[in-house]
């Protein structure tokens, strides 16, 4: 059995993460950290888990996480900074789950999250962990970036496009949309159901923090520079997102239908959905699936592919599993394989 | 026109106000106040109000408020006692939409509400503010305590059983749920719309505050004492409550749906439904009027009362405008005509 | 008073004409007909309207709605086609919410609705119902095809660049989300709340019938071709409509927020929110008001347009009504002024 | 592995016994028909199974349902009877999700499912499938009635009380609330999103179906007559029943808290919840758990008992699985031990 700790265990990809160990049969959560909640049980937090974990939070401690194999970090961004080099010095490895290790332009990240950077010597050790780009640098990687969870849908979904050549790269857009669970689990006026459900939104239209991460993941599939539109939105439903992308074909003669099927004919969490057939975020919900669509309108020359996720899963701790699966050797799947919750 | 003031204007029972007093015909809001918000336009913080009022948040001030004629107070329980008897010494009539005037017992209303009553003296002025019961004395009313929410779906239902001596006021059950709007407008983890949606739960069992209400109005309906069992649950939905109340019929001769439609014939917001039909939250969504079903179920001994109710309507703000009608001696409608929001 | 019938009531865009025609001065609605419901009161089918409406569905008749000053067509696509003529004929004025009379080209029309046009000599005749666009028109005109609902809205959005040729034409991309009343008051398995609730989809990617509908309303206003890439999305909610528009600006030195306030400063149901705002859907839930926010993210030459509109209201009914108040002589707003329900 | 079909597999309980036995290690599902949908992939039709089954619909034969070894009917009431007794007859074990065998009294179950029964001497074989009552026959039967939705959790609530003779068993109430699921993949108006969601409403006062069998069921475990006023309402969910039950307490001595924790220690799927908390239906999202609350409020003579389930786990396919491995001498939590999905 693998050990592995839980910095940050009180939002939802931190439940999630317990969620889909607690039927993992090689690994065994050992540590779970919270400065709010220490003393308590996981159980009393999150009814789900009654029965399922005795385990209790304890305050934050790097002799404690230290015994652990592996460390996963569902923080807000600006905490894993400040513990990882110890951890990984200890000889831990760490999958951070936050933003802190994904853009390797530190003056860019500052920018972006203003505030400086407090470790950025380990930025450039960190591997993006996007498993359907990165695979093999994570298996040997001792700090793992989880992609974001807009970036996951959005980078999947142009991928096969940009590593063909076949869309104009400077003319990209992203209009995507999210469940509230994507704001985490923070008190707050704008996320009541009073005030989010039975409504929709587009949010940060003149810059998000996503925007940086995702030009840099396209540009590396891409091998050019991409210029990205990314325009997210506010869904009144818990888990789930769904990314609708457009660019410009420039060159009408490949079948791509064919050119993603074949992309993705082996990864075992990407699902490119039959011709004709479009994607709805309840097929994945609980799971740790993106599936897809490429259509080509009229036959016209945009493309419009839709990503759905699940933005709790793989967008973020289903990914993170994933993610230690490749480091540890186990099959990809382990801990992953449950059909998505439908209805 | 008669010029109003708002006191706690920030809440969803002020925006309430603000939205149904925009087509009043014979009222003008003059002051509304918000410490927190004080300078900022209503349109700015309510983007539905954008286009209906240029009026300002200001902090409250007596010498403001006592130019209007009327003042309402949507603040949370504890906040009218401080204001009330200086406006009320100026002329000002009161309509307050929180607790603080309606339990006449001041030692009760001590102990459910946990602090000292700053204001003992006004609570045997105050009328309290359901016009089906207390019409007549709300005309000349210079403090009026509107009904709770649950309190008013729950008398509405019981009162004509009661009344007409029908039940055993002894075993009275009272299984109510409200949608999240009636937990007001504060940042809380409990009503994200992540933890609040797609499930359902009963709160409160082992006591609520709107119990010693409640049996107060029912005690004066029935003149004798009442035992409730009252349990209220959160439904996920934004507005709307329905009561489902339980008695045990003493005199099974009577014709309950006959007695329900003449007690209310003349009733402009409380609506009997037919026989057979049972009423949904749906059909008052914003509207003020209360509908009512009444069966007895395989013909045995049990009464079962549905009532719905908009909590933010019928509940506080509509009920309020209609007893703004009756003292100002306006057609008890007037601004409450549109038909509830359906689908 | 103006005698209006409508013909189709059952469905949710003939309900949501009675709501609003409730509170209207000086409209009386006094045929309302179904072949399925004849002889039922409206108000046994739509529980909102109990105490609203005495009025009963009867089967559809010439003879009767002869006697209306004005006939309201919330019908299916095909029906209207075969009544008209001849009400018109009896001097009736007809305002079409259905879109058999929308589409000029009835070639273009048969290709997309899949059957032949019973009345094509009345399609030139008729004016598309959009008063930001044709107000002139529809003071005098006896046929009124009222606008779609994604076609509202995207017209809306892109109306003040196309005007000023301010965009590339030949690129513009409407992404677009309406709530599930959109669909209809029909039985079916897709928008039952178990499938349609908590998910989110894309449909009629590769076409859908509003598409030609918007591209000949934008190359009315752009005096130009226009290709649009068109994607809805089905929202878990029931009313609402959220288009995102994406177009390429061709000249960078014009202020857009400036140019939007200007274009619709003096219209009554366009808001064009302040710069750094961005509108929901519910914001204009019940209300015949379209919201609207221009942005360019990061200076770059997309401008983003996201407008909001009740698809019930705005996208049919309530445009329905502003197109009678035009045609009457009415104010514009009579019977439209309530304020969005919010929360 | 056990062989096992799947009779009607195109309803919500069809297609949640595939989703919980993807993961079950000891069952292979070799049938599943569907007279309308044969020769689809069950992958088709429900998307969150892509890359989980290969398996295809099928009409419904008995020769190839006899080489199951075990066949589950998810069928409308009426339809397992037909053919049941052939199965029997060729050694099938059958568990039947449907109300064909669970009522004892034939004419009863004739006057409330308003049919002849088809087969009423398998009736007095059939066994009644709630596990925590009648574990021991379960074992050894051939055929297994599994408990109602509605009815699984009123009995697990009552149970305690009533083995103990702790309650008036002649004045029971259940109210109880159930999300959409519960009424069927069939297409109807009533069950839109558009006319369910936001919304709540009671249905069935005056009579239910699943009465005579919860109260057939109670009797059963009080050994004594019981009289129930069971009222059923629908909530804007998709999934979860939650229970609110009623009974005067005749001994007020005893500590129900440490009753129900007793009774039910040793049960896997039934959580008694600390003193204090009570049970969101959400913290049994998608597993096999229900979770109870047992509290007197203000020490008065009532007892509230609140129970939470999931409908289609619990309460319909999850139970047939439990009851599948009891009868197959499985670790009874096989293929159920996955935490509900939460948030």
């Amino acid at each position: 059995m693998i050990r592995v700790g839980i910095v940050g265990g009180t939002g939802y990809t931190g439940v999630e993460l317990l969620r889909l160990l607690a039927t993992h049969p090689k690994v065994e959560v050992t540590v779970i950290t919270s400065r709010a909640e220490a003393g308590r049980k996981v159980a009393e937090l999150f009814p789900n888990l009654r029965g399922h974990y005795d385990i209790t939070f304890s305050n934050p401690s790097v002799t404690e996480l230290a015994e652990c194999d592996y460390v996963f970090f569902a923080t807000p961004h600006g905490v894993a900074q400040g513990s990882v080099p110890e951890l990984i010095a200890n000889g831990v490895k760490v999958i951070d789950l936050s933003a802190d290790f994904r853009i390797r332009d530190i003056a860019l990240w500052e920018q972006w999250y203003n505030q400086p950077h407090a470790c950025p010597e380990l930025v450039g050790q960190a591997v993006y962990g996007l498993p359907e780009v990165n695979r093999e640098q994570i298996k040997t990687a001792k700090l793992v970036a989880c992609a974001g969870c807009y970036p996951t849908s959005v980078q999947l979904g142009f991928l096969p496009l940009l590593e063909a050549d076949l869309v104009d790269s400077n003319d990209l857009i992203a209009n995507s949309a999210s469940g509230v669970s994507g704001a985490g689990r923070q008190a707050s006026v704008a996320n009541l159901l009073s005030e989010a459900s039975d409504s929709f939104k587009a949010y940060g239209v003149a810059g998000h923090r996503h925007l940086p991460e995702i030009e840099q993941g396209l540009e590396d599939i891409a091998k050019q520079p991409v210029s990205l539109t990314f325009v997210p939105h506010l869904l009144p439903i818990i888990r789930g997102i769904h990314s609708t992308l457009y660019a410009t074909v420039t060159d009408k003669s490949v079948d791509l239908q064919q050119l993603f099927e074949q992309r993705y004919a082996s990864e075992p969490f990407v699902d490119v959905l039959p011709a004709g057939e479009l994607p709805q975020t309840r097929s994945v919900r609980g799971s740790n699936v993106a599936r897809i669509s490429v259509t080509q309108p009229q036959g016209r020359n945009k493309v419009v592919v839709c990503v759905v996720e699940d933005n709790l899963v793989k967008g973020a701790s289903g990914q993170a599993i994933q993610i230690l699966n490749i480091m540890c050797g186990f099959d990809e799947t382990e801990g992953l394989q449950a059909p998505a919750l439908l209805p």
